[in-house]
């Protein structure tokens, strides 16, 4: 593809062509409509519709539109860095260091004020500290329930992973919504009750 | 799946889950950076991203939030409507119909007010009339001519589409989009010229 001639927009395509990277990076959970496994750019999608639908159970109001740039942009890192599992203890303890390189590679394609707000993002929503950030923290914990639930424990049955620890990291979920919080952990129990968890 | 016992978030998870299914609809062209077909899921999140990032480009003032959420349902009723390439003359004459049908069963799974308020947004889109509703549609344009061109003709040159159509297509992106519009249009004519296209 050919570079416009106009440099910042030039920059700003090779960005957007670069993260198309993202739909070639394949997370554990499924489909909720279909087993095969979901990828990061739908997976990015599905979570910018819940947070427009859903933004009433955020405990404090948030920004909308920040919520959803920030969902929009944070798993950017895992072009390069990969998708990890996050029940997988080894590829959690080597994470934080991967992602960081991708960010200081993938957030720089853009012209610098961009670069800057972007990457501002990324580093809130790792932060966690934000409304806005926990609001999209609680989507990202909220939909491979519901898609493990709807395939009957799906991705968790299949790596062995116990209610408890699906449980303790509904946790998130809570603290950015409780009330879809309290639903997830519905979902979980039940699971349990019905033997597909234990 | 359970419902939850709020009956107004038991809409909205249904609504969420059903629109899951915009992640198996497949469209003609490929992804930039892989020749696999892209879905309508992984296109819209690649549409907000370009949407965020290029909103400088607009003519006028654009609201960026409405933008967005237009854009994350604008392809919604390709769940029951299906893809339509927009160079298959046969297809376009019942889409219009088709899509109609599609509009009124998905939206209202939602609680009355958020069923309006999606609507409206893709009834705005679908009338193109506004400034935000027509840089929306520059993105929709611009989107694939990015990826056929870095596949030197893409689905195109698979269908055999001529350059004259295509340049016909782009027309839109230069009204809701000037300054992509022309960069749309010299990456087309760089095509014929190296021979890709007639």
């Amino acid at each position: 593809m050919s570079s416009p001639t106009v440099p910042r927009l030039s920059q700003q395509l090779h960005f957007l062509v670069e993260i198309d990277k993202l739909k070639l990076i394949l997370r554990r959970n499924p489909l909720c409509n279909d087993p095969r496994r979901e990828n990061d750019a739908e997976h990015c999608w599905h979570l910018l519709a819940m947070a427009t639908v859903l933004a009433e159970y955020a405990p404090a109001p948030v920004h909308l539109l920040r919520v959803m740039q920030m969902l929009l942009v944070h798993d950017l890192v895992e072009i390069d860095a990969g998708d990890t599992f996050i029940y997988d203890a080894q590829g959690l303890s080597t994470q934080a260091e991967r992602e960081l390189k991708a960010a200081e590679r993938i957030f720089p394609l853009l012209p610098p004020d961009q670069a800057a707000e972007y990457r501002g993002l990324w580093d809130e929503f790792e932060a966690a500290q934000t409304p806005d950030a926990q609001f999209a923290h609680a989507l990202d914990r909220l939909q491979p329930v519901l898609a493990n639930a709807i395939h009957s424990g799906g991705a968790w049955k299949e790596h062995h992973v116990t209610a408890e620890a699906i449980l303790q990291r509904v946790q998130k979920i809570h603290r950015g919504a409780p009330t879809l919080g309290a639903y997830a952990e519905e979902l979980v129990r039940k699971l349990v009750t019905e033997g597909h968890l234990t």
